[in-house]
């Protein structure tokens, strides 16, 4: 007979699936060589998945093609019914149908949604005291549940960046606020993995040197690279995210170009607690 | 003791949980009014139930609103690349979304789907001799196996006519079709029920008057009143389709008004064997 230490039952760890949640920004979308590989390399990923997209050009072509004229409001888009419609049509309708037709294609079970779907996602309208950003949602919850469910299924869900607030309206939403708070919500049933894609290689200590990537980002790095103006505008909220993302159990997070799916590769941010 | 009568274990037959599936015309989706009170009607049906939805007459609108032009051959629409992207755009898009947060209002778990999403519905792109109808698809397959876990997770999945060849290619496909079809699919697993929603009480006798319901069509009586040319032209393929479906599994089968979905309502088509 082997002997067989005592294990308290608490010891017995469960160790979680891994999950890989992608984003992929609209730079992508807009080239469709691009998007090929993009889509080539993610299908390639092994293990569970995840793709969010955000929206790319179409939609304002779309949108100037039906005579609509995008508002904006110290630079920020104001989502009004008519614009609403048309990211719906383009971003949850042409795109993320595409994507997941082509997926299929590359033999992964690429399953479309918007928040509305399953009610994946549930969020509320803006409310802002000074401008009415029109039918924008912040997120308030995500089916975990029903998304576990469907992950081990080996279905691989496809989100647009559109999502509901449970009284039958649609709303656009941040397509990397999307990403985080899904794997967040992944991350008591997975361990989870979170990749931004964008146009760069990763953050850039300097916009002017696409060579500039930092590699490791930590929590005290960013915060004096913010004081210094290093890193401003919209990579701000896009690194506040990350840091509440990993703060609330996602494992790792990685912010670079599209061919950080690609083995080997080395340049791009790990941004790290 | 009590008496047990011997029986073979053949004979424990398990009876299987029924489902509604619901096909609506485009008539109900041009109309906001009649959308909403069909909704209503659908989210209060008990048990599983599946949504087919036509495509109305906004993809027509939304094309000309592009300056895409509509082409036809012998009165069927052919579907080239600029007016598929509008189907996708507007069907998939636009009022499956719409739908699906709508009915998420209404307590009912609806997720919107194409055929492409889960490969649930494959089709090949079809081929004819004399006409080349573009990038239209005639259903070969129906992934049940997945349909089946959705629906009893109490998904309500809500079908846009899109569906996909497994190539990457998105095609057009007659919503008809794929309701009967769709049944057909869940009949191995399910007690099913199909319902055609269309703009008439149910197939009449006579064009003119919407009061001469056929009550029960049977089809010897479909076959004499074929010949006698009664029941002609589009009615033809939608029942085609009914008897194929009752054949081939599908335990009922009507066809009338949106109403036919509201309790007590005794006037429509029941499509018999």
């Amino acid at each position: 007979m082997r002997l067989r230490p005592y294990l308290p039952k608490y010891w017995k760890m469960e160790s979680k699936p891994a999950l890989t949640v992608v984003k992929i920004g609209g730079n992508v979308i807009d080239n469709e060589q691009a998007l090929q590989n993009f889509l080539e390399d993610f299908a390639a990923l092994e293990g569970y998945k995840i793709l969010i997209h955000g929206g790319g050009k179409i939609a304002t072509k779309t949108a100037e093609s039906l005579g609509i004229t995008a508002v904006f409001h110290e630079g920020r888009r104001i989502t009004d019914k008519p614009m609403l419609d048309v990211a719906v049509m383009t971003y949850a309708g042409l795109i993320n149908k595409n994507i997941t037709a082509k997926l299929q294609s590359l033999k992964n079970n690429a399953m479309g949604f918007t928040g509305a779907d399953g009610n994946l996602i549930l969020s509320a309208k803006r409310k802002d005291a000074v401008v009415d950003f029109g039918f924008v949602g912040d997120v308030l919850a995500v089916n975990a549940d029903l998304m576990t469910i469907l992950i081990k299924q080996n279905v691989v869900p496809v989100f647009s960046a559109i999502t509901h607030d449970g009284y039958g309206q649609l709303l656009n939403t941040n397509a990397d606020t999307i990403a985080s708070t899904l794997a967040v919500a992944c991350s008591s049933n997975f361990n989870v993995k979170l990749l931004y894609c964008f146009e760069k290689k990763g953050v850039l200590m300097d916009a002017g040197n696409e060579e500039s990537v930092i590699k490791n980002l930590t929590f005290e790095i960013y915060q004096n690279l913010r004081e210094l103006k290093v890193i401003h505008s919209g990579m701000l909220p896009k690194l506040e995210n990350c840091f509440n993302a990993l703060q609330q159990g996602v494992s790792q997070i990685s912010i670079g170009s599209p061919d950080i799916l690609k083995k080997g590769n080395s340049i791009f941010t790990q941004v790290t607690a």
